[in-house]
């Protein structure tokens, strides 16, 4: 058979990943697709720059010249960020183009448009490489846990993220410290809002929780919260008492809907998920049949993102000739059969809790903070009390409770707050044992 | 659309587990599938002993009723074993039905018949179920790693065996006090050879390097070592030096040919892989692209493994009318694109060592030991010499090599052996570091 003709859209790493995996590993995918596989034209912003090798390739820096390509089969958009990508995909679309995307930005605010003008053209839309890059976590949740009611799933799904809270846990670190550091070394871009901030992580955990649920994606839903705030101090004491920090992407379906957060989390040390270090990404998904499952790699770089969309590529080559309403649904699930069971509200989600508060170091502060604890419904877990330091009058009193939902301890923290001896604000991270039930 | 009707062959564990799924999640799968499943006609061979829920199911003792149902789309064999199982399969496929199996020992036995059955009658057999339990290994190294060339892949695939060390680790127990539990707990079967000796889990490693390497099912050509002989000092000394002792199966192309071989193995104990502790299942694949990649889950069970069978038949439902040409081929490369690249024998294989020998306490035999290990060629990594106890007149010393061929190994070996300052024969385990690289 001729080999299928794909159109690339950007040449810059995940794109000179992919042409240099594909030109390099032909054999070994033409073995498995059963054709070849091959880029004849491909588009850049400046192809001066480009690094890859493009022979071969019919080149552009006008990307609609690709998707306009009546010989282009697949485009593969990885240009990202919103515009000019939407754009561009809606227009392969309309063309009746297949499209491969490791773009989770636009899969998790666009995606609902552009599925639907998928199916209304009969083309697929593919995005693998949008979660935990290399790492085939949307086949394993679309297919290969198709049998499950997924409970939950919790996510380490952004590298740069995991490689400051574990370059502050072992080298007892600063945040600005680390992040400067992983700045130099380019884990982190210049503007690292997106990454710290949790934002990308907002953007994948959207699209793995409409794929384990299937819910219509809805990134504006996300409860989101960055990393900036966490301390050595935080790190450290977690430590002690036998957890760690970690940023994690959280999806849990509830009686009363769905939760969707993001947020520092502590973790059992035990759990394999705790121990995934570095820039490695990891998802944890907890399906009724199958128990807890664990897929691990990397979650980002030019060749493990490349991975993902030359198995996107292969896929959808698989399904060029078969009938549309046979194909894995986008999202999963059958579009006429989406759920729409509502995202909560942060108040309502509910999770246990590692809070630290600076009390006066004198008798009966314990007994009125428990007090209210108590009075909240709340169960307390363990509570480590550390001496005041020389030069402060307040001990570092450190709380973990038990589940209870979030607006609960929000009463509570405010009640705590509001006590003459304890000063300042009561710093809160949530805790997830992460157990198999 | 009327729902796929399937025949099920065996109502025990697995075929239980898998009709109560099905049942139980037939609205979620439904939607996921665009289709209903629906076991239409069941056999087991004593339909009084069955505790599974059999309403709407005609049911018979009688397999080959099920195989030569002419409603029945896709038979179901969870009987396990070579026969009748094979002839059944075989059976079904000549019928022009497609089959999903669990049985990895049919699979690495007889696949390659069954499949070349298979590809003539233009039907598929599916077989997620078969490795790893309700991990999605097989779909994972099939088609999410497409891109890649597998270097290597090591995995805990046996549930039994691992529990068995995990235990031994933790509380410093005798492997045969540990199996006796591990059978009174219903972990281990009453015979327990298919498990300790390894069979089972060569098995499973037999069917990973074929759809990792693209070479032909090759059992018999695995080296297999049980972990009857693993000692709770060795998995103490291990411990003090950083390692811990999995029962691994390990892949591996090299440029001579493949290694296949399941055996006790020292992990670093910072790799994740080496905190897969109890029942639990993992493989960490490296592939050229990807980097490696690990999948963690329950190895057996009756719902994990229903979760894959079941995942199996939605994949089948997808493609039932599909060009087979079209479709992921069994061995995840094209029948006609097979490698014939030689298996190597075991004496061939290159691997980091663990040694352990009873010597005599006295000056200059440490340096005799070392002597013939620098003659050899073999460098070493660690030394660990513990004082003989009071009532023998022999240290035990613990040696970590680095990586060299078995052969040499196996010559070293026997020069010390001879030795007369050195008391029976030598310990060896052997060492994987499974570093990224």
């Amino acid at each position: 058979m001729n080999p299928v003709k794909v159109g690339l859209l950007g040449l810059g790493t995940v794109g000179g990943g992919t042409a240099n995996v594909l030109r390099r590993n032909a054999g070994e995918i033409s073995r498995r697709a059963g054709r070849g596989i091959e880029i004849s034209h491909a588009a850049a912003r400046n192809l001066d720059s480009t690094k890859a090798d493009m022979t071969g390739m019919k080149l552009t820096e006008d990307a609609f010249e690709v998707v306009n390509d009546p010989e282009v089969a697949i485009v593969i958009e990885l240009i990202g960020g919103y515009e000019p990508a939407r754009t561009l995909v809606l227009q392969a679309i309309a063309n009746g183009k297949h499209v491969v995307t490791a773009n989770k930005a636009l899969i998790a605010r666009h995606g609902n448009e552009i599925f639907t003008a998928a199916r209304e053209h009969g083309v697929m839309v593919a995005f693998e490489a949008a979660v935990g890059g290399g790492i085939p976590i949307i086949k394993a949740l679309r297919e290969g846990l198709a049998a499950n009611r997924i409970e939950w799933l919790a996510g380490i799904i952004n590298g740069t993220g995991n490689f400051i809270l574990t370059e502050m846990r072992d080298k007892g670190r600063d945040f600005a410290d680390v992040l400067a550091e992983a700045q130099a070394l380019g884990y982190a871009e210049a503007d690292p809002t997106f990454d710290v901030e949790g934002i990308d992580a907002a953007h994948k955990l959207t699209i793995l929780a409409s794929i384990a649920f299937g819910i219509p994606l809805q990134f504006d839903k996300v409860y989101t919260e960055g990393i900036t705030r966490i301390t050595r101090e935080d790190v450290a004491y977690a430590g002690e008492l036998g957890y760690r920090i970690k940023h994690l992407g959280v999806a849990r379906a509830t009686d009363e809907g769905i939760e969707l957060r993001v947020h520092p989390t502590l973790i059992p040390e035990r759990r394999l998920i705790a121990n995934v270090d570095g820039v490695m990404n990891a998802v944890l998904v907890k399906g009724d049949a199958v128990g807890p499952t664990l897929y691990y790699g990397a979650g980002a770089g030019a060749e493990p993102t490349a991975s993902a969309v030359i198995a996107d590529i292969v896929d959808v080559v698989r399904t060029l000739s078969s009938e549309p309403a046979t194909r894995v649904p986008h999202l999963a699930f059958q579009p006429d059969a989406l759920s729409d069971k509502p995202v909560l509200p942060v108040e309502a989600i509910e999770t246990a809790y590692y809070l630290r508060l600076q009390a006066a170091d004198k008798p009966g502060v314990l007994a009125e903070v428990t007090r209210i604890f108590a009075d909240a419904g709340i169960s307390i877990e363990a509570i480590l009390q550390k001496e005041p330091p020389a030069d402060s009058p307040d001990a570092t009193v450190i709380i973990l409770t038990q589940r209870v939902r979030e607006r609960q301890m929000n009463a509570a923290i405010a009640r705590i707050e509001a006590l003459d001896t304890i000063s300042g604000a009561v710093t809160r991270i949530r805790l997830e044992h992460l157990a198999s039930n």
